[in-house]
């Protein structure tokens, strides 16, 4: 099956490319992807498939792919929204979308899923179990919908999960992976703290919210430079101070708010431990009012460390010409909400090359320039198919 | 020549409370005091002195007595410029000029210093020297009416200086004095502090401006608990700390703006040499580049000791009827641009208090239900009476 | 009566001088003044009063002088304790207790007073009223002498209460005095702050007292700047900040020891609630525990108003010729338990001018080569016997 | 070879273990290893291998085995010094020197290192290249022995270099690579900040150092929770503040000592450059005189990608029984002055698991009761000898 499945994704390439230029030149905020949350419907239209639309919190789609004989069940998930970005890259098939762009490869990834599940649905009767291909929408903007497909309870009957991200920080060829955490998890806070006002001669007749805010900011560095274990990450950013006012009255509100990011759960609950208990001192010590909003987002992607290393075994194993390289990849700064299935599934996302040959820095996702080789969507095709053939080869 | 002023004061009482009360119905903003200018050039026409208009930088009027024979010159202060607050005293007379009010009694200042000014018109011939009546615009608003009179050299000639300003610490009858240092002078700052922008989840891309922000704000604390004498009064007061950005973006400039106090010039150097100490070092610590705007307003009013136990005396054993109690104030804590006169000519400002009859808790100045015990005014005609008689004599 | 006082003063100057030098070379520690009292107790010996000794904590003695008619009851007090100094003044009558010196002026005070009181003594049938002469122990040690004299109730019937301290701000012949607060009180702390601790590399492993204690510094500048009326004087210093240990070894304890001023009773208050509230606020901050001893000595010193103008008057219209200026002194930022009486009984602590004759800039109190001009001792007893006099005229 | 040079080995088991049990009785501190390098030196003694002794700054010895043919060169390194730890393991061959211990299994090193290297001097005519045998003296302690061997240039000619470590992070027969940053490299500093005493009661004429260095300690976690990458580890750890001084006395000078780590070389630079700014900004902003002294000890420990990965797939391939499985192990705290080898020479360093069977919760190395499973000695002679015979083979 394994040959049969690559020979099909090789013919098909130019399909993958003509998939994901429409995908780009259409592109949808997240949370409103009607349209393309149709072209995919009607993509499987007539095939012998399961399939669910709307699940979840929005536009998710779940296409159920029966093997001919019984076995394990895997999910393959690829996202399809796309950002607020104003397209700058020079490209025929350019955003029609004035202010939205796929300008985090969402589109190559739900091309390719497109063309190996019809694939793989051309194959299913030598599948030994079951193929869940996930279409999710809303991955940028939190809660994004991998939350809610999981707690639809649809894919409760995972055995493993997989998924890939384009990312240029290698050539079209080369397969990224990473065991453990790999992407940082996140949370979004907001503290109010009220003082209270007076004139500006007169401190001992008021209490001052912005010195009790620049001591919080100051004391709250020390989460991340004594709290946190140093071998890991963790960020608090207090992006924005809102403490405006006029320059001889003494300011009784101010607003803080900020992001706080983290590489695994346990310097999650650090900081969230260590947060919340400076905003406690700071009302003792200060003798002022909080309220705090701690809004985790995203949580770490934890990479199921046997499967991570099935994978890359895997590839690096296969002799396949189109997947020049297998290396491990960098942690991720950033968040996904492919960190939801791994929470209930194992499971591995790894990393597909994308950067435009002959180009020596590629701009990088969510750049309004972001363009990918689009050589990596056969790769990233080819690198699901094997992981997949493997995986119910060794069940 | 003290009897007869003494008597024609009181005869004019009910002139000085109706004069009070048309200024106070027609309030005038800062620097915009024309009508106000208008009444009181009126006021001298015909009368048997030098008149001054347009002195300085607005409205200011001085109005020149010269006496029978020669002697020492002094200056009588009274300003006439009202406060942008909206009046919400219940008087008959309340402002016609919405939004603005005679909230600081300069209404009442005016009115004693015009009577006054017209009885010792009437009595000059007894005067050994010189009177210089300053009618001063714009004493609520930076750089205030006094500096420019100072510097337009008109009041070169003069030997002593005395003002005084009513207060509702005491009831009408009182009159208060403070030797020194009497009201603080004040500085407005405004610090522009550039870092570098980024996203929240890579500080070290970034220069995190709130950071280094809220850094200073703790730091300049040490100014006031650290660097002045204690047994002076210093204060920096951040009133405004715009920092308002987005929670994932790292901030890469912040405003901040605020209000300096102090009570001597010691303090005042002190507090400049370590504000602006702090900000260099500020750059370089946090490597943020700053805009610093320190731009004192009015210096700390300095009453000459000598001069003001001669106010305190003269008045402690005048036997007149309508001085009940003449007692050391407390010092102030707001600013008052007599404080220039002073820096050039000794005198003394001093206190009439003017708590309404049978209140216990007034109202105090720049309150919009503010108001005084009309008695006050005639007790401010006959307390610079005294002290003006009485420094002639001993001349 | 007041003539015949001022000449037997001025006829037992040399008295005096021969009283301090012998005082001044066998000066003895507070709480061990064992000889110094006997000295004073053999000086009453056969004279007519009441004579108490071992008042209080120590050798504090009353002497109460009846009058021959009733009236009023005051009191006068006199320190007598030396300090741990080691004398460099070049005297004849220098120290002869090595480390151990009256470097305050207290020889002076007992010297004054010994003979003040013996000749009120021989005045005693023209005196309408009862006089308590307090020789107190232990001024420079808190406790001190006077809170446990106070508490012996052994003053309960006093009606005033008046003492002086010689200061080297004028010269002999100058008095001065200052009405309400006038000296600063003073508390002692020592903050015990215990984290936990643990190898230099692995700051999340341990908590760092350090980082804990430098925080607490920074916070409690705002005590200061933000939190007391600027116009009153309060001061925090943290004179010891022990956390010395190994470089590579996160600090598990630190010990923080410190020195609190404030210039009256509700600056006190203000500083005690907020610093353990900051404490307080720390432990919840920081999750470190701390310790803290706060022990207030000496209360701020409160001098009537009433009886500092009387005094100022008594002394200002006598036309002693030893009583050359009389004028306003500045406040005290040292302390004195002077304060304790005061909290009891209305009364005045006043200043006799000390600095030798010729000196620009003598040495302060407390200084190893302090000395006073001992016409000053002549002018103590003046001043405070025309006090004496003039009160009990006024009964 | 690989097949003799094994059988070899697995005879020499018992050697091993004597040696090593010698040389655990028989510890000597860094710098003052001179019976230890005698008794290697002895241990050579008429083999055919050249021997330097007295290598660097100390008792390095370096012992050159040249192969049958020519070919590449490569160094085994294997340190020998103990720490200054009194032992509480409770073992028969227990130290003899008290207050000295193998406590970091640096005698299982050099019981590994004298068998391989014997047994392959044993086979060297087979061998295609040279060996040099690196037996070096005081890791423990900075500036440490490697930094000298290295600048000795008797390594100069090394193609690669190799070393192990013993860890009980798992069994013997568990073998632990990492690629990349391994160890993290560490600075010493020592700050003395001097600003001006004074009495606790007049700041103002004083300048304190603790205020000074507290600002200090909280600004300087900025760097780690700012400045560097989140990805990357930093620490810096204040672990002494000298700032014992007496409760109402300014402090003039403190002292702050401390250890930084850095995972690799960019944040080590990070840190230096941002740690020299904050200290020339604190003398700005508080007008403090400092001195630092910034020693940097070893360097972050790179082990060379492709030579580590080499190691792994060696050790994954060979079917060798003792060694039961290879993986990749986390990134190390600590440092280790291998890292100069590295520097100059590729390399891999690795670990070696040693927990004593039936234990659960092993002591770690520098515990006084560290103790390693000796089966693991031989498990790191025959990784070290295949990696040997592998690297010959490739070349």
């Amino acid at each position: 099956m394994r040959e049969k499945l690559m020979e099909m994704l090789e013919t098909r390439k130019d399909e993958m490319v003509e998939i994901r230029r429409y995908l780009h030149e259409n592109p949808e905020l997240s949370f409103k992807e009607e349209k393309t949350a149709q072209y995919i419907e009607d993509f499987y239209k007539d095939k012998e498939v399961d399939i669910e639309t709307n699940v979840g919190n929005g536009h998710g789609i779940i296409v159920t792919i029966k093997g001919g004989s019984d076995g394990k069940t895997i999910g393959i998930r690829a996202d399809f929204d796309a950002l607020p970005i104003k397209e700058e890259a020079d490209v025929p098939f350019k955003s029609k979308h004035d202010g939205v762009m796929h300008a985090c490869g969402h589109d190559a990834h739900t091309a390719y899923l497109l063309i190996l599940a019809d694939s793989l649905i051309k194959c299913k009767d030598e599948i030994k179990g079951t193929i869940k291909i996930i279409h999710q929408h809303a991955e940028e903007v939190p809660p994004g919908g991998a939350k809610s497909i999981v707690e639809s309870g649809k894919l409760e009957d995972l055995d493993a999960i997989f998924g890939i991200h384009v990312l240029p920080l290698d050539q079209a060829g080369t397969v990224g992976y990473h065991s453990g955490y790999s992407f940082n998890g996140r949370t979004y806070f907001k503290l109010v703290i009220k003082g209270r006002g007076g004139h500006g001669s007169s401190p001992d007749k008021a209490n001052d919210a912005i010195v009790a805010g620049s001591h919080f900011v100051t004391a709250i560095q020390t989460i991340i430079s004594r709290r946190i274990n140093p071998m890991t990450a963790g960020v608090i950013t207090v992006g924005s101070f809102d403490g405006k006012g006029s320059f001889n009255v003494i300011k009784d509100t101010i607003e803080i708010e900020g992001d706080i990011r983290y590489s695994n759960n346990e310097v999650q609950q650090v900081i969230k431990k260590e947060f919340h208990r400076m905003v406690h001192g700071l009302e003792e010590m200060f003798d002022v009012s909080c309220e705090l909003t701690y809004t985790p987002d995203y949580p770490p992607l934890y990479n199921d460390p046997e499967l991570t290393e099935f994978v890359a075994e895997v590839l690096k194993q296969t002799e396949d010409k189109d997947i020049k390289d297998v290396k491990e990849f960098p942690k991720m700064a950033p968040s996904d909400d492919f960190a939801y299935y791994l929470e209930n599934t194992p499971g591995s996302y790894f990393y597909i090359g994308c950067t435009p040959k002959g180009v020596e820095e590629p701009y990088f996702n969510h750049h309004p320039k972001f363009d990918i080789d689009e050589d990596a969507i056969l790769v990233a095709a080819k690198a699901v198919g094997h992981v997949t053939c493997s995986y119910f080869e060794r069940s």
